[in-house]
């Protein structure tokens, strides 16, 4: 037992710890120990020495929040995702190689203060929404084990849900940084396109692909987002967004919602029923909900997978593909291999319907500020997977695929317990660059629901955000420590 | 000799004549008449029987430039652009069908009040620069028929030079709306992409098409483009572009120029030579030259056709050219079916680079405003497009292939005549939606070289632009009247 055992890993119970005199090495310590407990070795996939973590906590200038806004705080990298020194494997070990300097984002969260514990499990190559399609051990849904963890960025998920860091990066194309933070009750922040350098992570499509951010609370979202940031002159794809300090949910947004006709939940009336429950937290807080056919997302959401831009994912990985195909996950190969039957001219027939599907998408948005979706339309489990590894991927993608090929940047977040105990969330979506606008309808969501904080026991009250409080009325599965 | 025979279809001429009791259908007359005297077979495709356009000016409301901008201002388009009831050809007749409907923009001038007279030759499929890549007769330069007139946008920059109609709809990717405004000594402005709908348009490549405006004079292009700048919801490419009332040209502008070391002429020295003096001009009106090293402009202009771009020209005419390919130019046949060796993969690892090129061009436009860049290189005769039909093709896009692919827009003017009477001029260039800074400075260029317009022995004097008068000092070849 170390003595940050009892200290929740969101921010401000760490820095509130820090403050009064707690060092980053103790953090350190604590993660380490919680890891070791959490005996899940599917969540990582590479864990640094902790005697070299330690020693970067030691070489910390002094505790100054101000000037470093994630001093001490452990974190965890998607494994798609380059940290000097240590392997990227993007989950196929033959695929593999060892980072020669930090991505531009890791070396920024350093700078901030961060210090990265290991890097985590997911889908190989970031194809897919389950976190099973993987050579590793599949990493444990923090809430139920027999759930799929969530994927692609299944390992970042699970570790900040179950408290063993106190944010971690995922990566996010067609909802791999929503999705798992739906299925372990956490908040996963998929910012604007571009607002993330990708320089040193391993594409999966290009043009669609983010860095994304998993924490326990928006705030905590937000920190890092605002800290990583920064336009990056050697990525084509990086754009100038700004991260304003993010205030309080402005009053009489307008926010689109699947009508009641288009919302798919394919059968979980229990997850319907929670989706619609939220809207009325929504509505109570003071949104103006508007409810839109949603056939027009749908028709772009199809684009990702039945239209050109798995061709993106094989653009990743061609080579290895032709010199060692035995080496991809069987289900990978399959949806990647795809692209072998499509033409340039196939891709870009597919990029102008896109654009036409889009401009049909983005008419309905007019004079909508925010769009309010499920995050995942149900939950599958291990079994279920093992039956049919497409199906229930393509299904938990319903309300996510969409977002990136329209350029909308949004913000997964916890909104209490369902009926049956599972964890019920939304996405906020909003126009590219809007990311603040989504978040702060976010915390304000989350702080009305005071779920537990991921898998952790622990519930944040709202206002201070920064003394975690046990929960014991709400807690359902027993975690860490 | 119809009563407008002495009267230059410059927008101010023609106003001036109709504000003085002329009648549309006197400049319909007009019109025709000039064409029947210039006697190419090559400049159009379809000419629209007399009676009916005749009919057409009759059905005017009364004369009011205020309300009808472009009143009875006689125009041509380029045959990729339906006007309705009339076969668009695209320069294959067997690829020929009767538009239904006017094009968007076509529709838009016709409510402005111009009357379209019929549809011009051109590169088949818009695929070239040069003007000779079309079954049907081949346009003769303006100028001097041993040039090729240029393409793809030929019979219209032709129509425009010898007087025939006020202004002609060409279009331009790689440069098909400025290379033949610099071969026949007119202007050649090339909107914004997105700025004027592609709805009714054939397309080359549909990500980097736009329809481009030839006219005598800088601010009547930009009466053209100001009626035709509207948003488009059916076209999944429109963007809603202001095109505001052009003023003076801004002070203290600094222009991006080719530095020496840069510039390509293909050993042309005159050309050189006149280059240099319009930059002399230009520096002299108030601009602060600044030399860039263009080879990463050049960089981006070869993924125009060593890229994945001519996989857009195969997705616009893949059925066809599948199932009759002898009805295809040879030379056009050859370009486009470079696509079958191109993988959706490659597709994308295109448009990757481009995006990472652009970056490094964008780069070195911090702090400019605008660029200047000789519009040609030089001059190619039809005898050598007959030896080598694709090299001189490839070097009369030097200074345009580049522009589309980094959504810049720019105006092609003429400048004045080269040591050996050959018509010089230069592109302005701007970022995207900046139309109006590079017309304006390109109209003061004009406005102080005073060139002979086109081919039709006038120039307009400075500042009131609606008097022209005979120029014989300047005038080299004698055409229509």
């Amino acid at each position: 037992m170390t003595v940050l055992a009892d200290t929740s890993f969101d921010f401000a119970s760490l820095q509130a710890a820090f403050a009064s005199g707690y060092s980053a090495a103790d953090a350190v310590e604590e993660a380490y120990r919680r890891i070791a407990l959490a005996n899940d070795p599917g969540i990582f996939i590479h864990l640094r020495r902790k005697e070299d973590v330690l020693a970067e906590a030691h070489a910390l200038p002094p505790f100054d929040p101000e000037r470093f806004p994630l001093w001490g705080l452990p974190f965890a990298i998607k494994d798609n995702i380059d940290l000097a020194g240590v392997p990227t494997t993007a989950a196929c070990p033959a695929f593999a190689y060892t980072a020669e300097a930090d991505s531009f984002v890791v070396n920024l969260l350093r700078k901030a203060g961060a210090i990265p514990v290991g890097k985590t499990n997911l889908d190989q190559f970031a194809t897919g929404l389950v976190g099973v399609r993987t050579p590793y051990p599949v990493p444990k849904n923090a809430l139920d084990p027999a759930i799929v963890p969530g994927g692609s960025s299944s390992g970042s998920a699970v570790a900040v849900a179950r408290g063993l860091v106190s944010f971690a990066l995922g990566t996010d194309t067609a909802g791999s940084g929503r999705v798992p933070a739906a299925l372990n009750n956490i908040v996963g922040l998929k910012p604007t396109l571009g607002a993330l350098s990708a320089t040193g992570v391993v594409p999966a499509c290009r043009t669609l692909d983010t860095i994304s951010i998993f924490a326990l609370t928006v705030p905590d979202a937000w920190r890092v987002f605002s800290a990583a940031a920064r336009y990056d002159d050697a990525d084509g794809y990086s754009k100038r967004v700004v991260a304003p300090r993010m205030g309080a949910a402005e009053s009489a947004l307008r926010v689109g919602v699947p009508s009641a006709a288009t919302r798919q939940f394919f059968g979980d009336t229990v997850q319907e029923q929670a989706f619609a429950d939220t809207l009325a937290r929504l509505s109570y807080l003071g949104a103006t909900l508007v409810e839109l056919d949603f056939k027009p997302f749908f028709d772009v959401a199809a684009m990702l997978y039945e239209g050109a831009w798995v061709a993106e994912r094989m653009a990743a990985v061609e080579t290895f593909m032709r010199e060692r195909p035995d080496e991809i996950h069987p289900v990978t190969r399959q949806i990647i291999g795809a692209a072998n039957r499509l033409s340039a001219a196939d891709a870009f027939r597919g990029i102008y319907r896109l654009a036409d599907l889009r401009r049909s998408a983005e008419g309905l948005m007019t004079g909508i500020d925010l769009l309010c979706v499920p995050t995942i339309p149900t939950f599958y489990t291990l079994a279920d997977l093992e039956a049919d590894p497409v199906t229930p991927n393509s299904r938990l993608g319903t309300y996510t695929n969409f977002v990136n090929l329209m350029d909308l940047c949004g913000i997964a977040v916890p909104t209490g317990l369902r009926a049956d105990g599972r964890p019920s969330g939304v996405t906020l979506l909003a126009r590219a660059g809007q990311d603040a606008r989504a978040a702060a309808v976010a915390k304000g969501l989350h702080e009305d629901a005071l779920p537990m904080l991921g898998a952790t026991q622990l519930q944040v009250r709202p206002g201070d955000l920064g003394n975690p409080r046990p929960d014991p009325d709400e807690c359902v599965i027993a975690v860490v420590g």
